[in-house]
């Protein structure tokens, strides 16, 4: 890492590798780390050249950095409310420099779409805090819980503004836990953003899923593809070849 | 089979084992013979000893045969639209000396709710037909047409049905195929039968569901447990052990 690199990184915090195009990413494990969710949204996820992208909720900003190492030669932005992590997710913009194709835009999502302006983009993305309640929450004013639980957005806010956001026939892709799948399913449907791929995450092959990947169309007509088992690991901390290649791709060593 | 029994059986039907407490279901190939959904929507369903029972457009009644062989003790309702299915059910009930437990009722799925009385079942089993285009259809009034296509009910009259037939608090198990999941979920969700536990339905391990099972509650709060993929071969026509335990098991052999 260069010296302009490493003055990016304050007190506190780290560059954690990417592992795609030697992209790194600012975290500080007292605020919130990335976890597979954001990588496996991001592969999940997809854009082409020249869409326009938003990440809602962006936190240290890895969705879009990770899209852009996958997909590149789009136009990114992101939302996100806490002013600490806006400008930890810019200087991991500028580590990878990213600083003109990734803009982060401060903001409250529940208006996101007064922000953006209504059918403004071709491509949502959002990893949402998943849980309801306040249950166990030691700091609920803190990022962590902030990233964890709605206490600054709700799933409805979340699919609503997305839904306004999209051009007609625009994808979004969210990251969820399947517990919640009724919900996100009506409320997407509701909202005129039709479900139309899920994928079911399995920690292993014969446990219940912990996580779901959703694609949905704004204006899509009702039609679901349910894409095969994602399993992530074959046995005690040995990932799966398909999880491997999910993390790990190109010029990257694993 | 005693003479008694094989005069139950008509010309062009036959009687095929269900693998099963030695019950048999009387068949005939050139209407319909059960598939594979059959057989799991009755192990992924359940029922108590006591508990009214109702199955939504029967056909040849192998689902409420099934759920007396696995969970007995029940009182057994079965609703049939076309006259030779009742016949059918009716004498494969006789056959396995059911005809007291499991009553054939023919009927119009579409006003079952007139036909049994609101709120007047513990648990309603259905295993509707899943097309709704008439694309492919050589005769779109034959038997098996009005099995698999959605000629005679929609969707949404099993789901409405099933809501206004339970009581509060009372389960529904339906088998589909994943390409509906979302018009399901929603239906169910809007007529306040909740989906409370699904499980997919994978052909091979690697590959993508081609049934979804779900079950409901009248009135439950959001929350959905996703059970681990249920996989149906190991490999070319093996089936896996969790399927074998599936069809075959107790005091019948393999």
């Amino acid at each position: 890492m260069e010296r302009w690199q490493q003055e990016l990184v304050r007190e506190g915090e780290r560059a954690d590798s990417l592992d795609r195009k030697g992209y790194q990413i600012i975290q500080s494990p007292s605020r919130f780390c990335f976890g597979m969710d954001a990588v496996l949204l991001a592969a999940f996820a997809n854009n082409k050249e020249g869409d326009r992208v938003l990440d809602l909720g962006t936190g240290t900003g890895v969705i879009p950095i990770l899209m852009e190492a996958r997909y590149g030669g789009a136009e990114y932005k992101a939302l996100e409310i806490q002013a600490d992590s806006c400008d930890m997710a810019r200087r991991s913009a500028r580590l990878n420099g990213l600083e003109d194709r990734i803009e982060i835009v401060e903001g409250d999502l529940t208006r996101a779409h007064e922000i953006f302006g209504p059918a403004s983009f071709d491509v949502v993305t959002c990893n949402p805090p998943y849980m309801t309640n306040k249950h166990g929450l030691t700091n609920p004013s803190g990022p962590m819980a902030i990233a964890r639980h709605e206490l600054l957005c709700s799933l409805e806010d979340v699919v609503r503004e997305t839904a306004r956001l999209l051009r007609p026939g625009g994808h979004s892709y969210f990251v969820h836990r399947p517990f919640r799948l009724v919900e996100i399913m009506t409320r997407m449907h509701d909202y005129g953003l039709e479900p139309k791929r899920m994928r079911l995450v399995y920690p292993y092959a014969d446990r219940e899923p912990n996580m779901v990947l959703l694609e949905g169309v704004r204006g899509g007509r009702s039609w679901l593809k349910t894409e095969p088992p994602l399993v992530i690991y074959r046995g005690q901390g040995i990932y799966t070849d398909e999880v491997k290649k999910l993390y790990f791709d190109g010029d990257t060593e694993e």
